[in-house]
């Protein structure tokens, strides 16, 4: 693949020869993955990424090239000498990816000594951000879609080669299919794609443009009908050749619409189509959709079948990023936190576990993060207002955090995106539905346990006394 | 490098196949790259993304596996031996990397035939917009920063992959510098970077932190001071380290604040670094910074001397992408244009060149786009308002697009990123204020010619005729 140990913050490498030359580079430390802020207002993210981290892990090494560069930068020959042979030796416990998760939960433990674990912050951050960022996005459009289908138009829009994992990461949130061939070989999920305007354009005539692609590709054909008129010209040209496709036993699969009122195109397109007896030909209809695009055009009883989701599904607009961060929790056996100006950045100190609390029909109740050596709460705390308890007793628990590497491999076999999407719509099937609209959604509760609440107090506490 | 000739649109692939398939393959076309709307509602942008989209022309080929997947999907086997030897033989005429562009006036020019023209589009759209956005990203936040520095601090935050050109593209923008070292490394730019809140956990206290790291580095220490408590720890943490630096002949370069009021905080500490005698120690500033709140700092009197932006520089926040399209322009001679149900999406048709005219005083006036064959236009029009004209009489003028590619090979040598961005500077220079600034800036005004549009309107009527 691409990417080296450089693909990291100079910050990284800096420090890390800081710590390899003040010696204490062997001591253990502990840093936890998790977000602040729920992406586009929601109630919910889809965790995404994972493999991807894992993947590109063993790349995260450093070459001759990188060494020489490094060099040139003014690092250390002996800490050069040390990169030559790096490799990430700790261990990582993780969420599973396609999990739905909330803010200031740990996601992802990395455990390590603190040089290699710090080095690893940037890729970390860089790959599960951005992947979370656009799967929680393609749920949202699935959500908004129904029992219709979304497919992945956005390479044209993608930031650049953040396209290549976009195309995943929406396929995991529930995407059908991409026009991304590029990723859909590399990660083994459907391309999709049939014709632009300029195909139009380069016949005579539309008709023959139609005619010509039908015979082409008489197995997959999709007429884009906006190119002249979309009623006037473009629909019943599509039809003319539909009911000559019909004659040697094929069928027209859809027709595209991509500019215009698409509520009132597609309805006076359903209604042509099926006047000609069309009714299984499919209306996809694509241009500048989002979420809450897909949910109005639904309300309005408009017959789409297919939404083809560019720009806003690569890119994850409105938001341009999750705001996920990796803070040190724990170095040489000492909790550690960092103090904010801002009191709901302060961190959560220690090593530690997320927990999930279901309710008696087996949904979501609230998760909890506890210290490591916890297993059973009584109840948990609001992080901020401890007044405000939950008590837990009673209600079935799971450990969200597993191992996911050890020893320089992965814990965690490969799978399909398809398979991690089914298990992401599985699991936020489990959320209440209060949790998942788009206008002020409930809050789901993560809290903390006493102790760990105590344990942070008493931290603060010092400090303020130094 | 990464990339294939499968990083493209599955329709691509598709029309491909039918243009090769109805034998029709061989004719020439010509596309147009433009956009239609300035990013971040400003009022220019600033071309990128030309040097990175000739350096992966050479990459978009088909080796065996690229064939042999697309065998699976079913493409042709005469359609697969011809990709196995495809490269693009065509030429594209390009505006300059770094100039000053507006919505509407052909940026690219690429000429070939129609299958390889075709198979590029999704290739040229996602350098350009991606790197056309960021660089004007960046060109507005150094605007706003004046002669302050502005440096990248986005991998963290940047969506995958897309980080490695967003950093090249806020270089050319105006950035000083960036904390990505592979694109530090890739693109020969500066890396920039020095501490974290861990390195100063990892330490028994703040004081040790900043020592140990000023021993190690003592020629480019910068001390991240919030960590546990700005004014009362941080500051005079550094105070004390600068002090015992200066003894050993050492200076303290910068304090960085990262989170509270930074207008305060920077008031607060140049204060009492300037009591300390550390007139000369800088400070940087970071945390969810933009153009924005960079201006408004600054309008403060915050005495700030760089400013590190990370998550609105690297991914264009607010915009996620410019709206950049590709269209066909000319087939087999005959010029061509998509009407759209959207009137102001209706192209201009024809092989076409843009001037750019200058008043007496040497700054931008107006650009025109012309028939390729056009060279002297007294007037232009608005191309949705012909009534509205421009004189032209006596301006001197500037064709913008020139040869950047043709027999298979690059016609402009590769610079440096720092070259384009002074390039960029000295045009953005030519561009009256009144269109730089943030709220509803001056429309630059983009019209077309007589011949042009009398063109376009007999292409419609004649379409509506049909």
């Amino acid at each position: 693949m691409l990417i080296s140990g450089l693909y990291t913050d100079f910050y990284e490498l800096t420090m890390a020869q800081g710590y390899f030359a003040s010696g204490k580079w062997q001591k253990q430390a502990c840093f936890d993955y998790f977000f602040r802020t729920q992406p586009f207002h929601g109630g919910y993210a889809q965790f995404a990424g994972l493999q991807d981290l894992l993947d590109y892990l063993p790349e995260f090494r450093f070459g001759a090239p990188q060494i020489d560069y490094l060099q040139r930068q003014g690092f250390a020959d002996s800490f050069l000498n040390y990169l030559e042979d790096f490799q990430f030796t700790g261990t990582m416990m993780s969420v599973q990816e396609g999990e739905t998760v909330f803010p200031n939960e740990p996601i992802l433990r990395v455990e390590g000594n603190i040089l290699e674990t710090q080095l690893l912050e940037t890729l970390v951050l860089n790959f599960l951000n951005f992947e979370t960022l656009i799967a929680t996005k393609a749920r949202r459009l699935k959500w908004s879609a129904g029992e219709k289908t979304v497919i992945d138009f956005g390479l044209r829009r993608a930031q650049g080669l953040g396209g290549i994992h976009a195309s995943r990461a929406a396929i995991l949130g529930g995407v059908e299919s991409t026009s991304n061939v590029f990723s859909a070989m590399e990660f083994d999920v459907r391309p999709t794609g049939t014709m632009a305007h300029s195909w139009v354009e380069s016949f005579d005539s539309e008709l023959e443009a139609f005619r010509v692609f039908a015979r082409i590709f008489p197995e997959r054909s999709v007429f884009l009908v906006d190119t002249y008129d979309t009623l006037r010209s473009g629909v019943p040209n599509a039809i003319v050749v539909a009911k000559e496709m019909e004659s040697t036993g094929h069928r027209l699969q859809a027709v595209r619409l991509d500019s215009g009122d698409l509520a009132y195109l597609s309805k006076q397109t359903r209604m042509l189509l099926d006047k000609a007896g069309l009714r299984e030909v499919q209306i996809t209809v694509s241009n500048q959709l989002d979420e809450h695009i897909i949910k109005s055009l639904l309300e309005q009883g408009a017959p789409i079948d297919v939404f083809g989701v560019g720009t806003s599904l690569v890119t994850g607009k409105e938001d341009a990023a999750l705001d996920g961060v990796y803070k040190l929790s724990e170095f040489d056996g000492q909790p550690k936190l960092k103090i904010s100006e801002n009191i709901e950045k302060v961190l959560l100190p220690g090593k530690k576990k997320t927990f999930r609390y279901y309710d008696s029909d087996n949904s979501f109740f609230a998760d909890a993060v506890l210290l490591l050596e916890e297993n059973e709460i009584n109840h948990m705390v609001h992080p901020l207002h401890p007044l405000k308890q939950l008590d837990l007793r009673g209600l079935k628990k799971e450990e969200l955090l597993q191992p996911v590497w050890k020893n320089g491999a992965p814990l965690i076999s490969r799978q399909s995106p398809y398979v991690i999407a089914d298990f992401a719509a599985s699991r936020l099937e489990q959320l209440p539905p209060e949790h998942k609209r788009f206008e002020y959604p409930h809050v789901y509760k993560v809290g903390i346990s006493d102790k760990l609440m105590q344990l942070r107090d008493r931290l603060i506490k010092a400090k303020a006394n130094t």
